[in-house]
C-alpha cells in the first residue's frame, strides 16, 4: 500500500514536472510572438547600420549599439571581449564581361573576400572550364597556365538539406584560386553558390593557404545566369577571352569586440551556457539572415531567460561573435579565454542558418546526451519543432569543443537559403516576424531545459549565493 | 524449420516492399526537383494569364492552357467538365479616407467578394469598432444605425498555425457586412486578414445571406497598418468621419469549367484516386500562392505518377477546380458527377495551403485509415515531412466526402502565407522554386503509395484489362 502510494506520488511529481515544462516553453513562445524584440533589433542592425564586414565602420556600430540595447536588459553583466580581426575591404564595384562573336556579355561579378586585386586594366584571358578542384588537377599544367580557371560544379538540387548541397561545393570558392594559382592561371571565376538561376553574385570566403605572393591571383564569384551563359558560349567558343577587374585590399589587423552578456546563475554560477550568432556579416547586403538573425535571436534568448519568474540556476551567456565569415577569430578568442578562466561550459548554442521557420537542432554530443535531449522532444511537438538529430552546430562555438559539453545549432528551414547568402539581397525584407520569433521562442525553450535540468554526469559544486 | 523459413521469407519480402517504396519516393524526389514542370507552369499561370477569379477572361484562359498542358502529357483522358459559376467583377480602384482635425488619412482598401457597390459618392459616416459580430450584437441598434461598422479583431499571433488563427477572426470578413446590415448599418470596414503590419488589403469571400436587397450594405477590407490607424484614431475622436467608394458588381452566373486528366488504372480502373487545387483565384494578384500552386503541384503528381515505369493500378485523376474562392461550385459539381456515376473514390488529396516547404499532410478519415497511413510515414522522415495529424483536408474536396475515403490536404510551412493571401503580392515572385518542387514531391509520394496498397478493407472487384 505504501508502495502503491510511493508510486503515485512520484508519478504525479513527474506529471507536475512535465506541466510546467510545458507551460514555461508556452510562456516563452507566446512572449515572443506577442511582445518580442528581435524584429525590432534587426530592423535595426540592417536598416540602421547595414553590412557588418569585420574591421568596417558597421562592425563598430554593431559593436556598440547591440551592447547598448543588452545594457537596457538589466542583466548581471554585459562587456566587450577584445579580439584581433582582418580588415579586407572591396574597393570599387567589380567589373566583368567576356567576349564571343564580337558580342560583349557582362557578368554580375564579386570578388570573393580576401582576394587580391586585379591590375589596373582588370585580368584578361582565355578560359578554362572545370567541374571541381579534382578535374582541374588531373589537367596538364600547360592547359591551366596563362588562362583564367572558371569552377562551374553547381549545387546539387535532389539533397533536400542545402547546407549539405552547400558543403559539397564551397571548396571551389574556398581553395579553388590558391590550386589554380599553383598551376600558373592568372585568375579564377566561380560560379556562386546559389541554388537557384538569378542574376546575384555570392561573395564568401577564400583561402591561398601558403601561396607565395607571386602565385596569388584574383578569384571572383558570378551569378549563375552568367555562369550557365559562360558554360554554353564556351562549349561553341573555346576560345572566347574573359576580363574582369576588382580593387580589393586586405589591411592589417585591427582590433574588434565580441559582445557579451550575462546573467549569473543562482544555484550553480560556474556552469556556463551560452547562446549566440555572430555580429559580423558580409559586405554586399544587410546580413539580416547571415547572421543578424542569428543575433537577435540571442539576444531575445536572454530577454526572455531574465523575464522570466525564476532566475535561472546556471550562468546564462549571450555571445555576439565578430569575425565568423573571414577569420573565426571571436569564436577562438571566447574558447580561449573560457578555457584559461577554467569556465565549466556544459552547453552552447549557435543560430547561424537564416532566420527561417525553426525546424529543430542539430547536436554534437554523447550518446548519452543525446538521450536526454531527446526526452525533450515532444515540449517542442506543439510548436513543429521535430528536428532533433546528431550533426553540425555552429563555426563560432566550435572552437569550446570538448568532452561532456553539449554543442547545438538552431536549424531553421533551409530551402531559401542559398537565394539571399552573402549577396546584396540578404536584407531586412528577406526576414519574416514571426518565423524570426519563432526561431528566437524554440532557442529559448532550450535553454531554459538546459538551465532547468543541466547536463546529466556533469556538475560544478553549487554555489549558493 | 519450415515455419522458420516461411517467416524469413515474409520478412525479406517486406523488406525487399519497404526498400522498393524507398526508392519509390526518393525518385519522385529527384525528379521533381532536377526536371519539374511545376514551376515553369506556374510560371506561365502566373505571368502570362495572372488573375483568375470565376468567369473573368483570365479564369477561361486558365482553363485552356492547364487542358492543352495536361493532353501534352500524354494522360488516358483530359476533359473539361461545366459548372455554372458566379461573376463578380471589381470595377474601379476602390478609395477611402477618413478626416479627423481636419487632416485626411486615406485608406489603403478593397472591396470584399461578392459585396455590392456604393453610391457613386461612396458611403459616408461615422465608425463604430467592434471586435468581432458577438461584441456588434451586444450592442443597442441606435448605436449602429447609420453607421460604419469596423470590424478590427486582429488574428491572434501567438497560435502556431496560422490557418487557425485565420480561422478565429474571418466571420468578420464573411458574415460582418450581413450582420451589420441587419442592425441598419450603412457599410462594413474589416481589418485584413493579415499577421502582419503592411499596406496591403486583403479580398476574400462574403456573404449577405437571405438579407433582403435594401439591407444589402457595401462592405470592404483596409490593410493591417490603417486599421491600426483609424483605431487609434478613432479613440482619440469617436466622431470622425470615413467615406469609401467602390464600383463592383455582381453578373449572371457564366459557364466556367473543371480540368480534369486521368489515367485510367490498370488493375482496378474503377477505383479513383484523385488529386487537385483551385484553377480560379482572387484578382487582385496572380494568385501564385492561393492557389496557382496547388494547381501546378497537382498536375506534376499526375505527370510524375505516368512517367513511372510501372503503371498505376487505380485510376488516377487530377482535377483542377473552378470557383473555390466564392461559391465552390467546382468541388460541389465533380462530387455530384462522381455519385451520380457511382465512381468510387478511395482518397482525394487537395493542396490549397500556398507553395511553401511542405510539412506533412492533415486527414479527415477513420482511425483505422489513418493506422495505415501512419504506417508510411518513416518513408517520408528523409524528406523532413513529419506532420501528419488527424484534421481537416481542403474545400473542393470536401463535397465527396463519404465514409470508407480518406481526404487529405498537404500542409505547407504556414508563417508566411497570410502575408500574400488575397493580395495584390501573391504573385509568382513570392514562390520559391524548391519550396514548390517538394511539395509536389510530397504529394506524389503519398498518392504512390495509395495508388500501390489501396485503402485497407476497401476494393473494388479487379478488372484485368
Amino acid at each position: 500500500m505504501k508502495y502503491k502510494f510511493l508510486l503515485s506520488f512520484l508519478l504525479c511529481s513527474l506529471l507536475v514536472y512535465s506541466q510546467d515544462d510545458e507551460a514555461a516553453v508556452k510562456n516563452m513562445y507566446n512572449r515572443s510572438l506577442s511582445n518580442g524584440m528581435s524584429y525590432a533589433w534587426l530592423d535595426h542592425l540592417s536598416n540602421e547600420i547595414g553590412g557588418r564586414l569585420s574591421g568596417s565602420e558597421g562592425a563598430s556600430k554593431a559593436v556598440e549599439y547591440t551592447k547598448s540595447e543588452l545594457e537596457k536588459l538589466g542583466l548581471d553583466k554585459v562587456w566587450l571581449q577584445p579580439v584581433m580581426v582582418p580588415k579586407w575591404v572591396r574597393g570599387s564595384k567589380e567589373t566583368g564581361y567576356f567576349v564571343s562573336n564580337d558580342q560583349q556579355h557582362d557578368l554580375n561579378i564579386c570578388a570573393l573576400g580576401g582576394s587580391v586585386a586585379t591590375p589596373e586594366n582588370g585580368v584578361t584571358g582565355e578560359v578554362i572550364e572545370v567541374q571541381g578542384i579534382e578535374q582541374l588537377k588531373a589537367l596538364e599544367s600547360d592547359r591551366v597556365k596563362g588562362k583564367i580557371v572558371f569552377y562551374n560544379r553547381p549545387m546539387e538540387p535532389t539533397v533536400i538539406q542545402t547546407f549539405k548541397s552547400y558543403g559539397g561545393c564551397v571548396d571551389q570558392r574556398y581553395a579553388g584560386a590558391m590550386e589554380a594559382g599553383k598551376l600558373g592561371a592568372i585568375g579564377v571565376i566561380v560560379r556562386s553558390m546559389n541554388l537557384r538561376l538569378d542574376k546575384y553574385p555570392h561573395t564568401g570566403s577564400m583561402t591561398y593557404g601558403n601561396l607565395p605572393e607571386n602565385q596569388r591571383i584574383p578569384s571572383a564569384a558570378i551569378s549563375t545566369i552568367d555562369a550557365e551563359a559562360l558554360s554554353s558560349t564556351l562549349a561553341k567558343d573555346p576560345s572566347l577571352e574573359l576580363n574582369f577587374k576588382q580593387s580589393c585590399k586586405q589591411y592589417d589587423d585591427v582590433e574588434s569586440f565580441n559582445v557579451i552578456g550575462e546573467i549569473t546563475g543562482s544555484e550553480f554560477p560556474n556552469e556556463f551556457i551560452i547562446v549566440g550568432g555572430h555580429l559580423d556579416s558580409w559586405d554586399m547586403g544587410d546580413g539580416s539572415h547571415d547572421d543578424g538573425a542569428g543575433v537577435v535571436q540571442s539576444m531575445e534568448v536572454i530577454r526572455l531567460m531574465n523575464l522570466s519568474s525564476n532566475k535561472p540556476k546556471r550562468s546564462i551567456r549571450v555571445i555576439l561573435f565578430m569575425n565568423e565569415e573571414n577569420g573565426l577569430r571571436g569564436g577562438r578568442k571566447y574558447a580561449q579565454e573560457a578555457k584559461l578562466n577554467q569556465e565549466l561550459h556544459i552547453m552552447a548554442l549557435e543560430s547561424d542558418a537564416g532566420g527561417f521557420t525553426p525546424r529543430g537542432f542539430s547536436f554534437d554530443c554523447s550518446d548519452e546526451e543525446f538521450e536526454q535531449i531527446k526526452g525533450w522532444e515532444h515540449l517542442f511537438k506543439p510548436y513543429l519543432i521535430h528536428y532533433f538529430e546528431k550533426g553540425g552546430s555552429g563555426a563560432d562555438i566550435g572552437p569550446l569543443k570538448e568532452e561532456g559539453m553539449v554543442l547545438a545549432g538552431l536549424r531553421p528551414d533551409s530551402q531559401r537559403y542559398f537565394d539571399y547568402h552573402h549577396t546584396s539581397i540578404d536584407t531586412f525584407d528577406a526576414v519574416n516576424k514571426r518565423e524570426l520569433e519563432l526561431g528566437a521562442a524554440t532557442m529559448t525553450s532550450l535553454i531554459y531545459l538546459f538551465d532547468k535540468y543541466g547536463l546529466k554526469g556533469k556538475r560544478s559544486t553549487p554555489i549558493k549565493n
